[in-house]
């Protein structure tokens, strides 16, 4: 998800320019600088309770400075939209270009990724300015565009506050790890804490086998990964209802889950050994309890919520374990069909999976989407058929379908109206500092 | 291909005892007896022509020592038959134990795989002594076994023998790696060199879609991955006739192809750059020329050959650059259909990929067994219902599947007897010391 | 020199605390609180035009955040004074002993150094908090002690203002490679450019053979690996009157220096090839000609300065491509004797070596305190009968006596109270952040 | 060690060739052909029991096969005395020159160092195959030189030989550490164990302050890094009159001398903590008993032995935590004036450090030559005056004085006549593979 491209219409011709908020569409010009507006100040939202020094740190290659992402983010506006649709238009800096392109080889040359963290300047008040120079003129551009042009313009709009809303999930997940790198272990924001007290229990819900169609259909936004939509053939399956619990994932841990390799892909087992694995990231064993990072600080893991930061490893190996499997991605998008795309998301302000409630229903899933991505055991490949759009935006997703795995849902850190049932994540399988669960899936004989 | 597991019977329970050579059927004791002895001679035959110091050397932590490959596939008889079937068995060195286990962690410790070109004890001459040994007590065993234990013992014999063809292999491409490491350039075997002068031309022969069954069926011998056959459902896609040439290479090459990122996926790209890439491995430009290095020693590149020696980065990319895509495994499994298991195989000492004849026939598809193995775009995943077997051997095959990718077919340095339609080979997206190759395919609309 | 300790004299029983400024004694307790009150400011004074985000970055391991050099100056105090002298004293944050510990085996464990970069709080606002509750009580203890309690603190206060000064020197090396890592290049200070147009002549001044003495002595404040003066034999040599220059090192470079062998010690060849060096630190080639990065921004090289930024593998390698040699450092302390301490130091707020002028005087040598610390041939090892003190303040100096070479003198960065003849700094053969330069040596037969 | 220049005298011209053995001279040409002889086949005689494979392994990048050194030192002679002095000279193979240059940048390029075990060919046979070719063309051109011609040629010869005795002893280093690193532990040679059950008690022996000449001075050969012999001033000083014996070594570490910081260097502290270091380096714990690696395999630590095997850290550390310290490298060879180059050396065959025996005398120095090297506290640098031969034989010594450490007397791996009082051996401070042992230093007060 650290990448992604829009499949830009760019044929829609109506009147209505279609764009994407995973139900919507967006009806007119006001709509669209609405929208603009909206997605471009939930970033400043959240970096609301940060200190300068905050935006500045890399603690991993693969995080970003918080800085770096409102940047990036403002540059994507500026590269696809500004430079190409605004005559005359000149960057506020011209090394920006060079500092904030993320991996768009088309787009020129860029700063080595790990580096990010090497450099102080521009400072967050000049990155708050350069914002600002890009919301002025992307406006005005929005404002004064004829109906021809705007047709031309939404669906990079759209794109680019797509974008802007993964990048908002990757700045909590990766200040998240800033905080947790410290010592000191600062807290991000005090919330009220989770008030539920028991997860509801786990059952199965059994699929037909056969021929479905999956993949994106029809005018809303999407990624061009989503598609085409095709058919696929599956076996008959069961899903389980909810995410699997810490207290489900603490049983593991207690029967030698982590030093058993016969649970375990071979690489997983290596990684376990090499890093010292023995429980999720951001748990950390203090007098005999297990406590557990949050964006709240350090607190005692709560056994009915589900069980959080895991890598795929760690996902396969505990399904191993309790005689199941992980899903494929088809399966999960067959059975989320019939589910509302509801639950907690980025906009609660919650930044935390909570437990499933025992629900009245004797059937249906639950955290299908919000609390956590769920990993599939499908390698992230491209769809039969699969084309991505040409130029740099073509760098948005292709180019990443190698040693990785797709995940399913949405996360307590996704914005609502950016989560889809076709929506396709995907993460190298030992990273773990995304907002990741396990869904179990088993054969149905 | 490092690993695999056989799908052991055990519940054959058939006077003639079932095992694989890809076609026939052990039919009594003495064919056992015949193929044990003539598959264990073929491993010291390839190893005719080397000196003492060759076996000893480990060039790359994915390789191994020719006297540790001989080593191991007589430890797998020792600890997977003699040391279950044979009362009162002594190892003939308590120690081996350990040094030759590969990666089975249910028989025990292991001796870490890149140190394993830093012992000179045993040598080569106690190698051949530990092998005679084996064979002496597997001999005598499967000579005196009753014929009811005979059905017990069968399976494994002829899993383990397929296991040292799997070696077999690997000793050729190993120490090919070995004389090009070194900068005499060594010569392994000489041979006549390839009289072909032409390439067929390439073709497309198109497959309609539908739902097909893959997997292996049936009583021959197999892997376990192989299975559990099953339904899967194909669009109408076309396969090329023959693999691609090191002329049609060339012309990828000379278009830029390694320096263009358009065509690579991202961590292709990062590994072009990282290893200075500029070519199939092996191939070296001298005075403008490219050459090459064989099991002959050096020489001039024919541009009639199948291009050799290229990792999936670099297939995938080529493929792109082609305007055409790699097929997946199911389609090149479905098109192999017709096609009998013939081919330049390591049988003929040849041990080099050849070119292609022009066949009077229209139609057909050449190369798919023998020459190259070829990769598919498909990520090394569990069939449906897989389930490893139970205990050590369990290990063989399931928990490697992450990260790598499938491919299918055969190669010139594969005994013909163990090549297969349902055949999955696989090794990480970077590898390219194994005779590994490309055939396109593509949509059809 | 990032490290060092006083040997503390503890015996001291006059009533006037000796300590040390090179010259000078502290007369009285106003003298003591006013010199540790102009160190304390003049390390806030250099930090004048820094933004919060500065103070962060660590952008290699050997260096340090500005903010942690503030913290750990100040932990300094903390714990050899106030901790141990001040009753019921109570730190400010139970976790900067943790945190801002450098290398004090004895003083508990510590936060890695490598990891110095990735903690974005306490913030630069809480930085300065801690430095002024320390200061407060450091004051408060010196207002209200005992004369005779004043005669055990004194010996500490200017070893804290010693320490002090030399992570000054630190923070200016350091956030010069803080902006230089920043492809913006960002100016640390404007001043104005150097005046001089020209530079001495280089003459050789010749000194005799026989015993001299070297080493500290007397009342005056020292780090312990000063002492014990002792006796020491030199042949004749001659020294040369002034650094070399960057037209002098200019004609080296030239002249092939950096890809002929002959000139360079084994390791230091090594890493010519491995980091590719083919110029001094911070220079730059922009269209054929050489920039350098300095505190006031990118500008031409001044071929009349001293080159500067130049490991001891350069000054070595160059020193033998000139046929002269390195000086010892006690060929070096000697030569001074006669030479005052004065020259461009740190006060100037230059913080750039300037070119010799040219003196009327016909001996005489130049720029051997400021501009820049010079390196000796010598090994830094301990003095005859060298004995660290006792406790934790004994890692100051003595553990570091391994694979590092002296340097003699004093730099721009250098405050002017805090050089002496006797000062040994040190840092490993590689070392270029440094400002470091070059004066050679001969023998004389 | 591994390196080393004659200053090659050149300039002698008496009838009677003048060269070294510590000693003696080289009166005649017969003379210096039978040495040629004796030095040539010890080499081999080493050899005697190794299998082909046991040359060709490389454990770790400081040591070389067995294979390479046979290789090397012939072609030492046929780089500096064939090639220049024999007209018409061919080499055997063209690549050995690449293959087997050590260092010698002026002699062309080479074969990267640590890629020497990836090597098979030339095979073992191959090797002695030149060793004999490059004997036949060196006694053929000593055999027929002109008096004039023997005169140039002699000190030539006898550097070569010096230099072959170097890797003499580095052969037998290297050898142990490929057993080592075999799990199955061979046993290079079965020789009686030690008789000796006792060591001496440890005394003091005081020299007096004072003026004294170090290096070598005369006809002898010796190493280029030897000389000139030079006036060095002396504090009185006391030396211990033998070796640091296992029985002591333990005692400090039973103290936890490697968990105690106040006894290291901080570089040798970190080593400690990174390598895990918690004894001399070929210990064994095996059941709460200390076993060591031998050349005769594993057995007990024998309390009365030397402590062997230590690298510079721990020799510092432990004379440390003795109340000594290490002596300097001039301390050490005033001290040896007296004493007779004799011991316990190579041509012994026994190739292990033996106790110092109770002697009658009150008096005297005991294991000064033979049985270990001894770490002293001198960094490796230039003496004053040093100036390299010109050429590729300057690169001999002089490059690598830096970040090594001078060891004096010689080991039981040393051929007596390779023995010198004013020899310089030095290695890197975490160096342990060589037979290097502790003899302890103090201040006389």
């Amino acid at each position: 998800m650290k990448n992604t491209v829009a499949e830009i219409a760019g044929k829609t011709r109506s009147r209505e320019v279609e764009c994407a908020n995973g139900q919507g569409i967006v009806h007119s010009r006001m709509a669209l600088i609405d929208r603009y507006r909206a997605v471009r100040q939930f970033s400043e939202k959240i970096c609301e309770t940060l200190e300068p020094e905050d935006f500045v740190i890399q603690t991993m290659p693969e995080m970003s400075p918080t800085k770096w992402h409102l940047a990036h983010v403002s540059w994507f506006f500026e590269t696809f939209v500004l430079k190409v649709h605004l005559p005359d238009y000149e960057s506020l800096h011209p090394q920006y270009t060079f500092l904030f392109n993320s991996y768009y080889n088309a787009a020129g040359k860029m700063h080595a990724r790990p580096q990010r963290g090497l450099i102080s300047r521009p400072t967050v008040r000049n990155t708050y300015e350069y914002r600002k120079y890009v919301d002025t003129m992307v406006l005005k551009l929005l404002g004064e565009a004829s109906e021809r042009k705007l047709e031309v313009l939404a669906p990079l709009i759209v794109l680019g506050l797509n974008h802007e809303q993964q990048h908002q999930e990757l700045m909590l997940t990766d200040i998240k790890h800033v905080f947790w790198m410290n010592p000191l272990r600062p807290v991000f924001r005090k919330e009220k804490p989770n008030a539920a007290s028991s997860s509801a229990k786990l059952k199965w819900q059994n699929f037909d086998g056969g021929i479905y169609s999956i993949g994106h259909e029809g005018a809303g936004f999407h990624f061009d990964n989503e598609g085409p939509r095709h058919e696929t053939l599956l076996q008959p399956f069961a899903l389980a209802s909810r995410l699997v619990t810490n207290r489900e994932y603490l049983e593991f841990m207690e029967d030698n889950g982590y030093t058993r390799p016969e649970f375990w892909l071979s690489l997983g087992f290596n990684m376990v050994k090499e890093k010292y694995w023995d429980s999720p990231f951001y748990w950390e064993r203090d007098l005999g309890k297990w406590g557990m990072m949050t964006l709240d600080g350090m607190r005692a893991v709560d056994l009915d919520e589900p069980v959080c930061h895991v890598s795929y490893f760690e996902a396969d190996a505990y399904a191993r374990w309790a005689g199941a499997r992980l899903p494929t991605e088809a399966e999960w998008e067959v059975a989320s069909e019939e589910v509302p795309v509801e639950g907690n998301f980025a906009e609660s302000g919650f930044y935390h999976p909570a437990p499933a409630r025992e629900s009245g229903r004797t059937e249906g899933l639950q955290q299908m989407f919000g609390d956590l991505w769920q990993w599939t055991q499908s390698s992230y490949s491209p769809y039969p058929g699969y084309k991505p759009v040409r130029g740099a935006l073509g760098e948005y997703n292709g180019k990443f379908m190698c040693n990785q795995y797709v995940l399913r849902g949405a996360s307590c850190a996704t914005a609502k109206s950016h989560a889809r049932r076709t929506y396709r994540n995907f993460f190298p399988p030992d990273a773990r500092w995304q907002f990741m669960g396990i869904r179990l899936a088993k054969e149905i004989s």
